[in-house]
């Protein structure tokens, strides 16, 4: 089993994270993303999408999409569960990944990826060149700032997002709030709840995976 | 339990197949989206997202986004799976709705609600005014055509998109596919294997659930 990798890129980041909370470690290779490796002929015919994470297993089957990745460990090592246990939970946990996703993760991811001179014609991860859109880079900040004022709102009544247990969830909140930083999103500042969450995730050891 | 609908958005009937193909019955109320009923202080209340659909239970949980319900469901009754069974076939039905969603549902809710008069100044669900961009639609056009061309590649070599069995990503991609038709987008033309799958998805019972 191989783990196309790389050490800075936020996705990439939300597995190690989880297989850390696991306490797994797999065999990791990087994927030289300022070269363009990752849109490299030999890298795109194992992954057309031309993002990682990618997982690859023994047999060859390849995964690609960061939770994607996350479900097939949660699945052979269901301990300590991150996609919660019994339908309630496992639903709370799916919900409250994909409000973070949308609206806090992609929102931030935008916010960048529109903007920063780094993306300039890559405003869309794949291999094809994507023109940035300065307006959806300002639209999806406030996007973003919002969703952070529900989550203040959120956590001043649980200690993580789908209740009293930590979960992929969260990651996907570390994530998001970490990378806002590359765009001078300060997404903590003036929401003590928030803050206190991610002053307490962030203490965790995965958070350095 | 009780599950708030609507008969002609997308998002609540992908909850609705899903509960079809699993022979499924839950009491439905339908949230009259035509005059914000969504966006209303009653309804927020339940759901401070603003969308549809939202499942409520007996004790007063509840649960939004389309496919946290429908894990919801996966969890109460496993079969027949919709999410997959064992690590592999679980990541892969995982892998494919995400590739579904961001690159072909969400591009699609983009194209349209970017350029539809009737979102206008609600370019994004939820209580806040979002102002359109013509120019996000017209990139989020292109996403979702180049997302189907890989997809009619795909789908040459096996029945649904995540193999053999049918699975929550064939309701995502059938879902996204119709609404499409909405932005004038005719996603099935000149790519025959994805109007094969088209008329198959199409002819299950579930499809006019």
């Amino acid at each position: 089993m191989k783990l196309y990798d790389h050490p800075r890129a936020p996705s990439p980041r939300r597995v190690r994270i989880f297989l850390a909370e696991k306490g797994l470690e797999v065999p990791r290779e990087t994927v030289s993303i300022e070269d363009g490796g990752q849109l490299q002929p030999a890298f795109l015919a194992r992954n057309p999408a031309g993002t990682v994470p990618l997982l690859e297993l023994d047999d060859g089957t390849r995964i690609g999409e960061s939770i994607a990745i996350c479900r097939y460990f949660e699945a052979l090592q269901p301990q300590p569960s991150l996609f919660g246990q019994g339908a309630v939970e496992q639903a709370t946990v799916e919900m409250w990944n994909r409000r973070v996703e949308f609206d806090l993760l992609l929102a931030v991811f935008a916010a960048v990826r529109n903007a920063h001179p780094a993306f300039a014609g890559r405003a869309l991860p794949g291999p094809v060149p994507v023109d940035q859109l300065p307006a959806l880079a300002e639209r999806s900040r406030g996007i973003a700032e919002r969703m952070c004022d529900w989550l203040d709102r959120h956590l001043a009544g649980q200690r993580f997002l789908a209740g009293e247990r930590f979960s992929v969830a969260d990651i996907s909140l570390l994530v998001g709030l970490d990378f806002a930083r590359v765009g001078k999103l300060r997404l903590t500042e003036g929401r003590p709840q928030l803050l206190r969450w991610h002053t307490e995730v962030s203490a965790r050891p995965s958070a350095t995976a």
